[in-house]
């Protein structure tokens, strides 16, 4: 299966063409479109104009939906005819925001290159995967004057806050999201030098959690002893959320947990070098429950994680004070079969139920929640992809799990109706979400040549099928 | 014993002058003599040259003492001459930082007069009592043409960050600081209504606590079940730091603590009105140790408290972050017997040995901890300030204690050999530490009297005895 040959010509284009498209990427980098923060609205717009303009030279047909939020980008070409299937790729543009800023070693709206690393916020999560789709759309267009297949994309502006709003656009433009497959375009590999498709995704809730005493601040020799203080309460309400061996005490939290079945065992690679990760990570693997193997409990379990918390004085020096309020932020990660909407309910009664005494407890649960995500690895879109994967790595392709959540997909793929694919290049080490977030260009290089070669593969499946 | 004669011209002294000292209060309070933040070091100069000019208009022989920090003012007037005893008075120029500012209904550094009440950073603690004791001496000098004691002040930069470096200069101003009497005026009443002198404060030790686990802050849907999460290793160690009865469960933390005596409990008016506090404070009077009553627990019971807490994402919105690292402030009050060192350690022992897997716990203790004091209720000193309470209050003088603590009187005290008194006119309401810190210039005004005529009342106490 292996057909070296074609993927020639894509090497010596990357190659020629490449200040050409780091120059486009950095550009891509530089717009600091952080969903997130309002003050960076007239970015995001620049932001999705710039791609307009990118896809419009490429002969796709560009439409912005607008949403409550941030526009959506779609655009598609059609030019490969109805004998040839339709791909629907999803990516974002926006990215997370990049506190704590004293913590980069550039800034994170300056790309900077680096022992062949892109160092910038969104260099991977989402720009250098949306990107690597879009130059091997050039790639195709330039080397072959066509396109292998009729491409849709749905290039989003809100992922890094839950995807709130493009769930209440989707009914409206069912016909034009139609596709035969879907490629969300997203997650990860788990070592570099290994090809692997994504089999799955958790879904996620977030919620926010305050905790109020009394109406202001107080002073702690005066009141201490007397008025309840809200962070004690706070840590005592998050620190029985778990027992002494990682587990979720909320009860029913697991009831519709099933264990992965044998098969998926089978499938996926469970290899976790524990020392490798501690070396990387700074810390050893001890988080989660301690039932389970580690990366069982990172794709296979749902887990409860504080991902934030405040109250009282925060800087420098000290302040003897009993704050009025303390505040927490929780998300849960979910797997297949629970349902967000309950999961999020035992969540907050429980919370609720359990107020120490004498503070209230008020939660409120974040819209863009969404499922896990399961993928049917005997569809003829992750077969492609997977030979993809295998001729360019020149490796046989691994089938692994994301422990991550685009909360939207479950939502896409129900629309698009085609047969959903999870895919993409990111390493656990590339700081996502955290400062310093950086991309290969060499996973970058591959992935044009990917996305290309399963382009080719995939229409080629489609012309012997009709023949 | 009630002389309101004596009264009367100080009073319409102070009816005359309003306009006068009022506008001095409102300059003093302009100064944002925040110690803890090093950008108001020239506001703290400008600050203690404001109070030199004023105590030199006065005739007091003013030196600034540096430190290794903030100066110190000291100030003397001496004229009484050796027949007459020697108070020293000890108040702070510098106050609290002033987060949440948004919280603040006028600015902090505006005084701003509303229902009689002068709402300011500082404005009772500690400017609002410094400024009516130099009104009492300034009002004595403009009735009377002298002081009738000899007088030291000593105004200090550093109260609000622990006094860290008064003590070290204390034994080199040993004679300059040496008084028949230390009036320590920073603490308060127990009800506006009701003439009351301070018995004792507690001690204090205060540290900063940091939890770390990863490198950096990593993603939570990538690592979360795998990593250990700081925030739940710090609320887990935090929470476990106090059982459901409020109780400290660190080992040896109670074991010096002596129960409060008959005695004293015969002196010390214990009233608590659980409903009014309340209604006040916005919360039940449920914190600390559910074994005692109220104040019982505010003033005679040793405390730990978390005034302050965070880690993660603490912004608005939502970040699936599992942080590298989790803080939190952490501030132990003592009572008589227990020592700060001993205490501080039992603590830093404790979370260590405690420390969840997976992460480091480093704590720093502050410098600036310091005893509990008591005051001998039958000093000379202490039965003049309280018929100066009772003439100015026309009603019996209580005994109370305090809950909060000035770390360096217990060190003043040894230096200056005198006996110790403790008062003030703050009030649990006034939101010291707290945005809308406020005094009332009706207090102010009482404060003036009161100062002014325990000094005849000392003054004239010594005339007796000499004759």
């Amino acid at each position: 299966m292996m057909t070296p040959t074609s993927l020639d010509p894509m090497r010596a284009w990357i190659d020629t063409h490449r200040p050409q498209w780091i120059e486009d990427y950095f550009k891509f980098l530089r717009f600091p479109s952080i969903s997130f923060e309002s003050k960076y609205k007239a970015d995001m717009q620049e932001c999705v104009d710039w791609l307009t303009q990118l896809l419009t030279n490429m002969h796709f047909e560009v439409e912005q939906w607008p949403t409550a939020g941030q526009p959506v980008l779609f655009a598609q070409n059609l030019q490969a005819g109805p004998t040839k299937p339709t791909l629907l790729i999803y990516n974002h543009y926006d990215v997370q925001p990049v506190e704590p800023l004293e913590e980069w070693l550039s800034p994170p709206f300056q790309p900077t290159l680096c022992d062949g690393k892109v160092y910038a916020r969104g260099a991977q999560d989402n720009k250098g995967q949306c990107f690597y789709v879009l130059q091997s759309l050039k790639m195709l267009q330039e080397l072959t004057g066509r396109l292998p297949l009729n491409i849709k994309l749905c290039i989003e502006g809100e992922e890094e806050m839950g995807s709130i709003h493009l769930p209440q656009i989707l009914p409206s433009h069912q016909d034009q999201l139609k596709a035969d497959y879907l490629a969300v375009v997203d997650t990860g590999l788990h070592d570099a030098q290994i090809p692997a498709l994504t089999l799955g995704m958790r879904g996620i809730i977030t919620m926010d959690v305050e905790v109020q005493g009394s109406f202001t601040d107080l002073h702690s020799g005066t009141h201490g002893g007397i008025v309840p203080n809200p962070i004690h309460a706070l840590v005592s309400l998050l620190a029985s959320l778990r027992d002494d061996q990682g587990r979720v005490t909320i009860p029913g939290f697991y009831d519709d947990v099933t264990e992965i079945s044998e098969a998926e065992r089978q499938l996926i690679s469970l290899h976790f070098d524990a020392k490798k990760y501690q070396n990387q990570i700074g810390a050893e693997p001890v988080g989660g429950e301690q039932a389970y193997a580690e990366l069982e409990r990172a794709w296979t379990r749902p887990t409860l994680e504080i991902n934030g918390i405040h109250g009282g004085h925060t800087g420098n020096g000290f302040k003897t004070v009993i704050p009025a309020k303390a505040h927490a932020k929780i998300s849960c990660r979910l797997v297949p079969h629970q349902e967000p909407e309950k999961i999020a309910a035992l969540v907050v009664n429980h919370l609720k139920k359990h107020a120490p005494a004498g503070v209230k407890v008020n939660v409120h649960v974040h819209s863009g929640n969404g499922r896990a995500i399961r993928v049917n690895p005997q569809s003829t879109v992750v077969k492609g992809f997977a030979q993809a994967f295998e001729e360019v790595f020149a490796k046989p392709c691994e089938f692994i799990l994301s422990g991550g959540s685009v909360p939207v997909i479950a939502k896409l793929s129900e629309v698009c109706q085609g047969d959903t694919l999870l895919l993409g290049l990111g390493l656990d080490s590339d700081q996502i979400h955290a400062p310093n977030e950086h991309f290969g260009l060499d996973r970058l290089e591959k992935g044009i040549l990917i996305m290309a070669r399963a382009m080719q593969i995939l229409a080629d499946h489609a012309s012997h099928e009709a023949s």
